[in-house]
């Protein structure tokens, strides 16, 4: 096993498969997950981080795999009551997952940074490897449709995603300040390789690349930068990622996402039926990640490939 | 049946016994309930109101009677939870009970007061009669001990009343206003009676006789005020009341008791065991209330009685 650091930038459900993979590969130690915190919001008075606890419970191996999201034996208590009292209920909170959110608005409350609290949660519910988010800055992804600006969790949840996407923007990203130790391991030169999961770009991984400096870190870090597409024969596994693709005019192909991260790439990873038109240095093997012994799979196959562009 | 408005007086759950007894014996729109709020805190950011909630749930049909607090039906994922990622778990919030406790911060965060989430959360839930919290300003019960000044929940839940109680503070008393419908209420000629509920009278009645106001509204209002009391056959019916009055260097009677609130009472309620010393008028008659029918009977004998002094 080649040695030093894998960076994984990840969105939620796609990209925790691959860092679930990536976790069962490496040392605790020589994983760090960069966790997007675009999609984070304020609701019910709660600060919630879909994609921090999306990572954390695939790590902690408490998610629910059936649902795609949230928590394993999950009761639905709190939200079969919070409706009964004229409470919201569109974003459904369960009252495990609800501890989580509890708990970290009271410590963001005290003064704590949302890197402190995720380390602190990870470790509690023995996740190995950092999961930490992008930056302790607040970044807001948002989505002009033709009805005008929305908040992204009213977009993704409240409506489905059903609005159609002219434009995105990530309010704050310009000022805000990519995690330091995050920045610090990329500027460290023990780096073994980047890897960009198959999240989607427009709202999981552009995120994390708005910020001032992450992008030049990643670029001067020395290590091969490796992206996973999330198209898996000319469709998105989950989520809007081949909606939002027709929807901005682009083809509904690997290639397509990997145009947008440009000459960051050294390789790129993709489904056998997904080469086509491909700029980067391909490798092509099956990206469809359903077992825990796929998510492996795939995550020795892009270290070895990382490794062998060096 | 008389006609007129009856004002109740009420801590948590012995209170609550009696103001539902006497939701059953008068219409909706002629009982008004008057809660203590010297005991809401504010606790893993959330800000619980317990009295007013007590009483909520039991006038809604809500609550748990074999637990003595909290709501039917409830379960405990939160709890189980919150603990595994470092929370306290220390004040149990069931899963249900949390939804009144995170709607209700969310609303007084936008700026509601707690007056109108009370009754609009009441209305929600099917109780007829409203509930008011004695004031909207914040008042809290501090408790003296040998070692020193505790928050009221810090003594009552977390310590269990264990520290030996040297005197109670009321803080915010003197500068609260007494909720301004309790107060039209009081000075529009229309009560029937003022009925002090079988309460602790240190922790759930002074608090709210303390506000500026209130009591002379109380003795202005040309209504009989009468008081159940909460001793029966020498012992509290639950909770710290007989510990108190003991630490407080006063006798465990009933006597004691009516001696708390002086000249105020026009009339006093108590069980056949415990009528020795009482300077008040007095009606003798079972004050255990165990089932509903306990709970009616002994709500018609107060306001018969009340009447009767008229």
């Amino acid at each position: 096993m080649s040695s030093g650091l894998v960076v994984a930038l990840s969105g939620g459900v796609g990209g925790a498969k691959l860092a679930l993979g990536l976790s069962h590969v490496v040392l605790p130690q020589d994983l760090l997950i960069v966790a997007n915190t675009g999609d984070d919001f304020e609701h019910l008075g709660l600060s919630i981080s879909p994609d921090i606890d999306t990572l954390t419970y695939a790590l902690a191996g408490l998610d629910n795999t059936e649902q795609g999201w949230g928590r394993r034996d999950e009761t639905w208590s709190f939200m079969d009551t919070i409706g009964a009292l004229g409470g919201e209920t569109w974003f459904r909170l369960g009252d495990r997952d609800l501890a989580l959110h509890i708990e970290r608005t009271r410590r963001l409350g005290a003064g704590e940074t949302l890197s402190q609290i995720t380390t602190d949660i990870g470790r509690r519910l023995g996740v190995g490897p950092r999961i930490l988010p992008m930056s302790d800055d607040r970044v807001r992804t948002r989505v002009l449709s033709d009805g005008g600006w929305l908040d992204f969790q009213d977009y993704f949840v409240h409506q489905q995603c059903r609005p159609v996407v002219r434009e995105l923007a990530f309010t704050g990203a310009a000022d805000a300040r990519p995690q330091p130790d995050v920045i610090a391991a990329l500027k460290g030169g023990t780096v073994r390789a980047v890897v960009i999961c198959p999240s989607n770009p427009f709202i999981s991984i552009e995120p994390i690349l708005a910020m001032p400096g992450l992008r030049a870190a990643i670029a001067g870090c020395g290590a091969p930068v490796v992206a996973v597409s999330p198209i898996v024969g000319g469709r998105a596994v989950k989520g809007p990622t081949a909606k939002m693709l027709q929807e901005l005019g682009l083809p509904v192909t690997s290639a397509a996402v990997a145009k947008r991260y440009g000459d960051l790439l050294s390789g790129y990873v993709v489904d056998q039926a997904d080469s086509q038109g491909v700029q980067a240095k391909l490798h092509v093997t099956p990206t469809l990640m359903t077992t825990l012994d796929d998510k492996r799979t795939l995550a020795r196959a892009v270290l070895a490939f990382a490794d062998s562009l060096k």
